[in-house]
């Protein structure tokens, strides 16, 4: 059950930050690991990686992870690399250590059992000369953390079987990784020489003084990197071409390979046959896709992440959380609270609160708005009275707000796409920790009622998790409301159980 | 209303893939637009952006956005900067082009607005020679898609006053961006050199035959690419050099630097004034927080990205997607209430009937699950009961179902993206035309509660607006289920009135 097939048992050498993440990859997907790394220190590091990677790949998949698989330590090289089905060397970056490493492995794992290598820019013949079977050794090269990035590159040296490098692509696919087979041995790979270069010429423009490490840091999470996380710069320069395509872009931007825009000036000489070479290699990755359906694919892609972010609370996450706040200070439903009195005592009545004109997006499959939604309508109008009566950014900001503990809907009319719809709000009662509310959403104009909806809600610090009392400010904008729609009848279904008599339809104030 | 103060009307000057897409940031965000383009088709071109735009924003921000502003085309650039509060000029990059631009631009733009600059990378100084009140000028570069990418680099010139730069901040950022003040004028400034530098090695890759555009491309956004959407080269690499933090890291990779890992071989020199300055910089920004720390919030972040692009259908997202289904033809079935009898009566239970992982869609700008998505979680639960007893496509292509009237939830405790919820459910009662059911909403595994919710449905015939008796086979399905579920006590929160007293969180089933 949960086993992998051809995989029980893979021999790792070097437990610091890549080993660890293997050995987390392996045996979250219920591979036992067989690991050697001279550091005493290494089975408390790995643990930690461990307990890191198991929080972090229990919230990245839906399905239940498989049983672990154990994770044993060896005391020699040898000793990791028997009875196991596949090895992974992760010492650190210097060549004869990695030779001795792979060698001692290589004279116990059996003939037909591959030794990948996470060397990051190593050549694989290198590494692959004096081992036993030099034919199943592989450059593996993952990236930080292993557990989760996807990406790892496969690159076989001189002596490397094609059955080697399939059977290596297969062990990685197999605990959810994408291999990218490369073509041709070179230092650094495709990965890191990109890498590289960005960080060289990082590296200038901190010690020019033209930026600190987090001004660049920035400069890449706020903009490309946002990119980048769905599309490699190819497919985005494409896009950035416009209608034009690949050759616009090459055309427009090819000069600037001539201009000190970065300390990297040896630059490839763009002839019409490395042109010619790009365009059609990149008319192949859009793959029929026009540029408005690829632009269409990037913004959704953006937002996702971006939302994403968000839910994170970091980068350009945080950005967006703050724009929605500007946009919501300036929506005509928070004026209401900075326009001068919420409730009229000359004209007592529910305060038109909120509207909102129904977007197809919340159209169900039968072409009905969603159950759901009017609970989300009622409470947009929540949320308006709350800012109205002063829970604004400053008072989000000291962590306590209104929070919802339990709500009644009731449903009268269905909605559709393109309808707009009023939100009016009762104030039924109040104490300094309490807010009892009762809405009604109508169609704009005829008044003709579509839902309602009654909530508690309870001042809380979200920090501490617990209830505490408004600010008197807040309470006295309450007191203010209470005073007029006091003087209300109750509505009729306030206070309503699901399931008592129907009462009529409930179209007065 | 909707309006921000002091930005009621930007000129903008050149309507490409860049100023288009300032035109529709400025537009949605409820700003006139007066645009000079020379291009007749600059019309249908902006309308397409616009659509993009108007389209991804919407998705993007919870709060509903301001009426749109308006876009008028000018004739001359002198019009476009008439009785404006800002200019925006993203004419090609070419300095004569630009600078005659903005000179007739600065003619009639009022001598305290501020024109900004998208240019790449020309230098401002050049860009605000000749040109009316010079100290005004600023550049304000942009990412494509200007409306969606939050950076925006903000580089003064030798001219450019101290005033121009805040105003030009506070413009960018009251239309949701994150501006990025530099403190030197370089060429290509921060973000485009790091781009071009990984551009030219990216060149050199393909004009050697290593790798074709779309291999390059896989090289970033299955890796470092993920990484980057968050966390800039600098925190990513503190973090790779584990507990002994970044000296450990720039000593173990130091090295590389001089190894042929780029084509960019021209490197700056390691001194210990630059490292001194790096690990400071460094330490400064990781602002206290440990290794262990920076771990985890890179990890969420990643999980996040992941988890928005799997949502996107798109990259790294489809990795995680295919991985999932591995992982979930690897374990044991788990077959969800559907498979033969609904109710068992050897042991009454609750129907676990439905499972769901909160998507990053379903997060509010506080970073929480909208309220209303615990209803809309129920109600999947409610389909998926209605399905099991009967009621299929057949039977609502008669015209027939159930409707909900009216409903109730309570809140437990808060979801956040990627928590895997189960929906439980129990009949509570029913006869020829009522169902009254009640739901519980736990996390997976854990069994805690989130939510609960109970529902009054009526079967009715849609098209005559009547309730009606449900169909024989329907009824029978729902007395099997009763017969069960009559056996089970009543949950505790059943026939609650919104301010009923609180019970305690019924965790039992």
């Amino acid at each position: 059950m949960g086993a992998i097939p051809g995989l029980t048992t893979v021999g790792l050498l070097g437990g610091g930050v890549i080993g660890g993440g293997w050995a987390a990859r392996f045996v979250l997907n219920g591979v036992d690991v067989k690991l050697y790394d001279p550091d005493d220190d290494a089975p408390r590091k790995i643990g930690e990686v461990l307990a890191n990677a198991r929080r972090a790949t229990g919230k990245l998949v839906m399905t239940t992870l498989p049983p672990e698989g154990t994770l044993t330590f060896e005391a020699t090289p040898e000793e990791a690399a028997t009875g196991v089905d596949f090895v992974q060397e992760s010492a650190p970056e210097r060549l004869e250590l990695k030779r001795e490493l792979l060698q001692r492995a290589s004279t116990t794992a059996p003939a037909d059992v591959v030794i990948g290598s996470s060397t990051s820019g190593l050549l694989p013949s290198l590494l692959q000369d004096g081992i036993e079977h030099p034919s199943r050794l592989v450059v593996g090269h993952p990236f930080n953390p292993v557990y989760l990035l996807p990406l790892v590159e496969i690159c076989g040296g001189a002596a490397t079987s094609a059955a080697t490098i399939e059977r290596a692509a297969d062990v990685y696919s197999s605990v959810g990784m994408h291999p990218l087979r490369l073509a041709k041995e070179i230092d650094g790979f495709v990965a890191d020489r990109l890498l590289e270069a960005l960080w060289r010429e990082a590296l200038w423009l901190v010690n020019d003084g033209v930026a600190t490490t987090s001004e660049i840091d920035d400069a890449i999470r706020y903009g490309a990197g946002l990119r980048w996380s769905s599309m490699g710069t190819f497919l985005v320069y494409r896009i950035a071409g416009g209608e034009a395509g690949m050759r616009h872009f090459m055309a427009q931007f090819g000069p600037a390979l001539h201009w000190p825009w970065t300390k990297l000036t040896d630059v490839p000489e763009l002839t019409d046959e490395l042109l010619d070479r790009i365009v059609s290699q990149s008319d192949e990755q859009a793959d029929g896709r026009s540029i408005r359906e690829l632009e269409a694919l990037r913004d959704d892609c953006l937002v996702a992440v971006m939302q994403g972010l968000r839910s994170a609370g970091f980068g350009a996450g945080e950005v967006v959380e703050r724009y929605d706040r500007l946009l919501f200070e300036r929506s005509p439903a928070a004026a209401v609270g900075t326009s001068g009195a919420l409730a009229d005592p000359d004209a007592p009545a529910p305060i038109r609160i909120y509207e909102h004109v129904v977007g197809t997006d919340w159209i169900d499959y039968n072409g009905h708005v969603n159950d759901s939604r009017y609970m989300q309508l009622s409470g947009f109008g929540v949320d308006a009275f709350l800012s109205a009566i002063g829970i604004d950014a400053d008072y989000l900001a000291t962590n306590r707000t209104y929070v919802t503990v339990e709500s009644h809907v009731g449903y009268v009319d269905q909605c559709h796409a393109g309808d707009h719809i009023d939100v009016e709000l009762q104030l039924i009662s109040h104490d300094a920790k309490r807010l009892h509310v009762f809405t009604w959403m109508r169609r704009h104009g005829s008044g003709d009622l579509v839902a309602t909806a009654e909530h508690m809600l309870l001042h809380a610090d979200t920090k501490a998790s617990t209830t505490v009392p408004a600010e008197p400010h807040v309470l006295e904008k309450l007191d203010e409301v209470a005073a007029v729609h006091s003087t209300l009848p109750a509505p009729a279904r306030v206070g309503r159980r699901v399931g008592d008599k129907p009462v009529r339809d409930d179209n007065s104030a």
